[in-house]
């Protein structure tokens, strides 16, 4: 894609069972002080690993570089923890359909004074996704284009259900039911596919299948069987991986319900695993605690 | 409520773990042949114990009694085989709520010729209640006073969901989760509290705490860290039961869910119980079998 | 039906063009003191006539009889003025389907504390209707049937809208539509049914056709044509008059096309008839007074 | 935008009154060989006019040019009759919020093959607006991002309340009741802004306010009195115009209603205006003609 933009791009090696590595883009950054912007996917959804953006911005800093920081929050927004003015993003992209529990159709960015600064000076050719029409009309309450009338409507009521919630407690909710899936998986003995404690996701858990299994035959017989649909892996993960979400509008026994499904399809499927849903109900089992 | 009715009315007493015995019925009806009609609970709500309306039906007949047979379907219709004519029922009273999946508000009646006639017959004041004007109403296709017209729409939708699925594979899903609640319960180490096996209720399981445990607190402690209702005990059974629904638009991964919850929520209050969901789950990953 | 209930009732003749006659309740009311409640619609929904409660209180009380006043508030509860405690209603009863906006499925009782006494001595048969079990249940918040919660919450949302505006304001914007729908039937050359300007409905107009036109026909043509369905003369009145609503969520354009219809399926019927419409926006056109 | 997008756009003088002009067309693509796409709004909704797009590819043809024939269908797709093949148009752009009766959300390209080629070869920078990964995943019945699932399924009620009705109905409905927006416009003394009676828009209709007038001050008049919005005059013709939309789910008592807000909302701001909505009933009151 940034190629056919006409942009000159590095994608900087990394691993899939790993966030991205602030070292390492401070490394790249020292050996190229003109690269103009760091893209970062917040939470990964095809791998369900969370990057350290706070520690990405120090690593660029650190590097001395001037790099705009550009965060992609689009499966964690409203589900973990994620803050655009502390840790000093200048663009984050965000959406309405995963934590904010609405439809697709409403697109978010946040953009820093510095971000601006630098769209005005670029010379890429843009029209609908220009920021200035956006930001002039906005001035006056509007919108350049036809708006999505109804989902600001329920925009509004998803950040109400956010806020009587506590935001903190929403964060703390999915990192409870990542907690209780990561147990089930163990259980099952089975391997989650994010390596670095560190960097589990809270909003997805991508589950590796034993070698000589099939993960869309697994996730074929659950769709079939129980009317449940898994993520399924892509690219490299093709068939290797599934992916239980546990984002937005979800509580625990939703959790336990879908690790139940996940467990019968496995053992339907022919892959013998142990029993990880009493392992998932032993953590839910604990009292929550209040933020 | 009868009394207040003016109606000369005998309850005949029964056994709360046990359905209505249609020996007992004809006994009754042969000691007195004035008897004018015999009320009935086709699946009662408050125990999950289902009676044999066809056997109750028999014994009415072979008692040589004119008694008209009326036949409470309100916790069934729609999840339990139930056969007006074929079983040679007078009236069976329905409702929306339940199986029909629809909002309170519809209630149905089926009325036999000789229900028809009697009712032509009889003395006591009614109005609202009244089937003439609503027989004649209907001629035209009316309804005498105003009609629920949103529910009816929902009704049609419930009607074609319900033949979509085809009733037949309805009954045997309800069924097929009944079986698998009495398993997780006999896993709890716990009582289901229907005594006759031939009786046990498809749309709800009411399960017996052991004593010195209060059904009422570990409804409580559910509900309030799993936002799961149960069921009460009533009457005699409070605080000694709670009432499992599995009844309407409920598939295998709500009852696994739902499972996990009581499970949990025993555990929390206190009550040691075994691993019911396992059990639970060993049953629903058997393969269906078509109708 | 009050015969078929048992009840000993009269049936004080009056005249389908005007409202209770007060004069005519203190009359009956001296004749026999044993009467032992009056009942009154007060907005009659068949002919659009509003009759003075008030006044009907006053004679009950000048003629020096006990008598319960029992009214029926179905089509003004929530669209004309109405005052229970303060006019000395014994017994009101109101629904959900018109003034509050909501689909059919609530009935509503205010009752006077000599209402409750009086339901206490009563010795007609009831069950479902009885007041008893439902005050009881509802000092613990409850009610002892299955309660229909979805109209629950629309009713929460009813009475927030009609605060919202304000009581005052809905019961003149009713009138108000009511003034410049009987402008327009002037204008039409017809006549209104309600024969007393001190009881001109303000939720529905009844319009009397000409001789030899049939009422039924021009609603025919109406809905047929326009999509738009219009109340029928009933009982004597069958055919002879048609009647425009203008109650619940109502605004000045809904009834602007509302006359548009009924004026363009009266010519389409061949029934002559002068501007209407026109007569009627110049009534809306006012500025409305706030209250 | 154009300019902004790198492209070497002319815009070819036009009338505001008037659609495109085909002989210019033709004249623009004889002077300029090498013109590679005509633009073109089918309806425009800024003033009611609607371009012949038939008349503009026969001009197209006959100048000898190869030139794409690019339409904007936004405010007639599904209320004007249009035709993408038969016309021989390479793209139409169309969306769900206006004669698809959805909310904002989709937009369809329809593609002729001569695009697709033209496409492949084009060397603008793009991403989310490229069809290529688009028609690869259509193979297979994908979307290759996140699609806005509830609106298909809106799109396909949609689709089928218009065949329900016929689309020649469909189109016969909005042309009638462009007829009697005109009849209104023309009897309030008041003149229609486009000005060739071939061009007349079926789906909405801006009219020109006498001078003195502001139609701002109309609209905001109509807008706090009746709650009706009515669109704006745009660019040169802001405060010159107010338009009425009749597009989309529409009948005759809504054109009425809304008819009537206009016309007392004249004359509240101060417009003298003749009997208009008379004169539009006179010709909504005329048997519609079956297709």
């Amino acid at each position: 894609m940034a190629e056919r933009l006409g942009l000159d791009v590095d994608w900087v090696e990394g691993d899939w069972r790993r966030g991205v590595d602030p070292d390492k883009v401070a490394a790249v950054l020292r050996s190229d002080p003109s690269i103009a912007a760091v893209m970062v996917v917040h939470n990964e959804t095809s791998t369900g690993v969370t990057s350290r953006i706070a520690e990405i911005r120090e690593a660029i800093d650190a590097a001395g570089s001037e790099a705009l920081l550009l965060v992609d929050t689009i499966s964690s927004l409203g589900s973990i923890d994620y803050r655009h003015d502390e840790w000093g993003v200048d663009v984050t992209v965000g959406c309405s359909q995963k934590g904010l529990m609405l439809p697709a159709g409403l697109g978010f960015n946040a953009v820093s004074d510095k971000a601006r600064a630098a769209s005005e000076r670029a010379r890429l050719p843009r029209s609908y996704w220009d920021w200035k029409p956006i930001l002039e009309a906005n001035q006056a309450g509007f919108w350049p284009y036809t708006s999505a009338t109804n989902l600001l409507y329920g925009l509004r009521e998803a950040i109400a259900m956010l806020r009587e919630e506590g935001l903190e407690n929403v964060y703390a909710r999915h990192r409870r039911h990542a907690e209780a899936t990561r147990a089930a998986v163990h259980a099952w003995g089975l391997e989650v596919l994010c390596a670095d404690e560190r960097e589990y996701s809270a909003s997805l858990t991508a589950v590796v299948v034993p070698d000589g299994v099939d993960a869309d035959e697994v996730r074929r017989v659950i769709l079939e069987r129980f009317d449940m649909s898994l993520g399924a892996g892509l690219g490299k993960l093709a068939g290797r991986v599934f992916r239980i979400g546990h984002l937005g509008d979800f509580n625990d026994l939703m959790l336990a319900g879908t690790l139940c499904g996940v467990e019968m399809g496995l053992r339907i499927a022919g892959v013998p695993v142990g029993d990880g849903v009493e392992a998932a109900l032993g953590r839910l089992a604990l009292e929550p605690v209040a933020v």
